[in-house]
């Protein structure tokens, strides 16, 4: 074998824990992600404060857990759970928000505190390494910069996964390609490999992943992927895409499942995906026969098609790849592929601006994670949002977002359950009143139009009013409402 | 030869301009774009509005005079001229601001009207197309697409160019690597091909470039690009960066063109660029054989500079490449060569959002450029500003910027005649102390900080209070100065 290991008691834990250490856990969101390591440094390690990078959000032992034991100092580069946003946004953890894509490069670079230990899980330890499980994320540059491995080898997760992931690491520049040129290609080994320079434990542990149900889908999120659809429908048509369109990338959530459902009824196949997260849709959509292939960083599927899925890994298995993060969100592959980004947005303005983060443009509320990767460098970036939130008193297209994740240069698509609008070829004063004229709710039209005949007033190349801008956000915070 | 054209007199080019045509003139700063038939278009056609497609800037002839002719509708993908500024500010001209590597690549997907009429300069013709001069920009894209040619024969423009472009069209995706893996990389035709499909005409002139004089360096200049060059310095003691660093991009201007001087002083060499626009400075560092290659789309020289590059072409060719922009400022490409690029910027906030365009978030000052090309894909995004303007009652690090153009996520490192602020690996709250410590000028540190200490009060993960950061610009639009 290249590299020895040694069997350990997960109660062994705490002495790998300093004060200080930096702890880099496998995990992109509650898939493959080590359960019984970070329980355990949770209830046993006292009088410590540790740095917990991930790949993006895991499962609640890690950020409900070693939270509410007090023992995270600093958290990247993406979080969703209640209890670490709540802890996050007390300044009680501190959080750097960090493209996904850009965390384990960055890392390499030296960018970040280096990764002292990693705990990773995995399915199967071969003569070379050891094969991950459900998800990738920034494994392999963990594993390459700790000094110490602990291997959670987790005897629930099926090895009959092997053969489903291609580790590759990109190398410092100028470097060669990355010799992706169709989300099928691979590139890399199936295992991570591991060497004798690492001191390397392993934990034996029998823990499921613990994916969660999805949000039921509503009227107005299949009213907002219909227009999507037909918005497919019609590019196809005019010629302007191929038929079976351009690799699609979609963020996690029932609006981009019911996009993917509707893109099956809709005749769409040989579709293929160069995404993050392998979801509920996609495999419902594989299991029609539309799907050529899926390259992902993460299987996240919701309970009963997670069971489904493990029922009938070998249909599945030739047609999945699980790739590290820096590859599945890298900059280079998303653009020579022309990857079509979905997304959902907290917030849109008439400008074009897109909040994916933070409410009132302090209080965070989930990372930004892939977005930004996919929609700074894809064929078309497109996001979709409800029109209004808490029964209306939010309206989500507003004159200035409170937040900018994703800029009004990098933005072409944005949709509500009200409409879609498409924004390329056209100048702001243009764009507004078409993200106003389809986008907005019925009850904050008005106000919207009445903002903007009141910029054209005041002139310039942007509709912007900072003063009566600020009025809507600020309604919100004092008076529960933007209805004035 | 592969096409005909026939040589036609400048009197006549309005029988080419219909109302709603689109033209595509070549240019890249005031260089290598046609001045002849812009200037008779904006004498001697009539009654009709055009839309004008260009690299970037350009000159007089197209900015102001088809401007002041009231002919422009619809301008794209940058501007910096003060009467088409004027214009847009005041509704006049429509103009959407892009970003300079999408702009060809997006009209070539059918976002933008296709360009119908290419009004493109060349040094040369040969066989098989023409050759461009001082810049290539977006106009292998715009030959692509418009049914007319006129090439402006242009003698002053010398034919020892030849050889020293190279033309390269990525094609649709999902498409092969573009396969520069070193900034010295050939991969295209020292020409722009054209075929018997087009309708190509020729005038014939003899019209220098109008390069402009660069603004003196200033003390605050100096003292900006020195505290770069010392963090370059810094980088490579700590490993970080190799000795040669990486492939350099930055903007026009003093300031670049000072970090550029600062670099051969500190005794870097074989330094290679991979950039937008070749400049003084970098000459400077090719006489003194320091440089190893220069990749560009553009000679962006002073007057005195550009006359030496001419007298001395032989000696500057071997290490010039002139690409499109849309190779040059490629996103696959920068991420692979790890770009450091190095921008100026409007304002930059405490949270590290950069403003590049908006004043007040309304009035274009310039467009955004190639900066989020480089910015968002590069190895380092790197922003100098002055840390005041208008005699100190402007400060440029803000509590929040009127208008983002790069999103806190992207921006590396702030910096200031007062300092440089290395934001990479912290949080948002020690991000907002280290740019206020560093960067910002001593008359609004105070200032900066009493907000910082009241936005910790409300909590949350950013320091943001939208009715407090709005106080800044208020008081400059209504006092005339942030000073309170």
């Amino acid at each position: 074998m290249d590299f020895d290991y040694k069997v350990i008691e997960s109660e062994e834990v705490c002495k790998f824990i300093k004060d200080g250490t930096t702890v880099g856990f496998s995990g992109f969101t509650p898939a493959g992600y080590p359960k019984e390591v970070p329980h355990k440094i949770a209830e046993n390690c006292k009088n410590v404060k540790i740095n917990v990078y991930t790949g993006a959000s895991v499962g609640e032992e890690i950020d409900t857990e070693l939270v509410e034991s007090g023992l995270v100092d600093l958290r990247m580069p993406y979080i969703t759970n209640r209890t670490i946003r709540k802890a996050i946004n007390k300044r009680e953890v501190r959080y750097i928000d960090v493209r996904l894509g850009k965390f384990p490069e960055f890392l390499r670079y030296g960018f970040y505190k280096k990764v002292d230990l990693a705990v990773v899980e995995a399915c199967a330890i071969n003569e070379k390494g050891f094969v991950p499980t459900t998800s990738v994320g920034p494994v392999p540059t963990f594993v390459m910069q700790a000094n110490k491995v602990i291997i959670e080898l987790n005897a629930w997760q099926l090895k009959e996964m092997e053969g489903m992931h291609d580790i590759f690491v990109p190398g410092f520049p100028p470097r060669t390609s990355i010799p992706i040129n169709q989300p099928w290609d691979r590139i890399g080994t199936t295992f991570v490999p591991l060497t004798n320079e690492k001191k390397v434990y392993v934990v034996n542990t029998n823990k499921p992943d613990k994916p969660m149900e999805l949000a039921p889908a509503t009227k107005e999120g299949e009213k907002t992927a219909n227009y999507l659809v037909d918005f497919f429908i019609d590019e196809v048509k005019k010629g302007m895409l191929p038929r079976n369109l351009l690799p699609l990338q979609s963020g996690v959530g029932n609006v981009a499942n019911t996009v993917t459902a509707g893109l099956g009824k809709a005749g769409f196949k040989d579709l293929s995906f160069y995404t993050e997260v392998f979801q509920d849709g996609i495999l419902d959509l594989a299991d029609q026969g539309l799907v050529k292939i899926i390259s992902a960083t993460s299987i996240s599927l919701s309970p009963g098609y997670l069971e489904k899925f493990r029922r009938n890994m070998d249909q599945y298995k030739e047609k999945l790849i699980l790739r590290p993060q820096g590859v599945s969100n890298c900059p280079e592959v998303i653009h020579r592929l022309g990857v079509i980004a979905m997304n959902g947005a907290i917030e849109a303005d008439i400008c074009g601006n897109v909040n994916s983060t933070h409410v009132f443009g302090r209080n965070m509320q989930n990372g930004i994670g892939g977005s930004g990767d996919f929609t700074s460098n894809g064929y078309l970036a497109i996001f979709f949002m409800p029109s209004t939130r808490k029964d209306g008193k939010v309206s989500c297209v507003v004159p200035r977002v409170s937040h900018v994740d994703h800029t009004e240069h990098d933005v072409d698509v944005i949709l509500t359950e009200q409409g879609l609008a498409d924004l390329r070829g056209l100048d702001p004063w243009e764009r507004a009143e078409k993200i106003i004229d389809n986008c907005a709710h019925p009850s904050y039209k008005d106000m919207l139009f009445e903002y903007l005949n009141d910029c054209k007033k005041k002139g310039g190349h942007e509709p912007m009013d900072m003063e009566r801008a600020n009025e809507w956000h600020r309604n919100l915070e004092e008076r529960g409402s933007m209805l004035g």
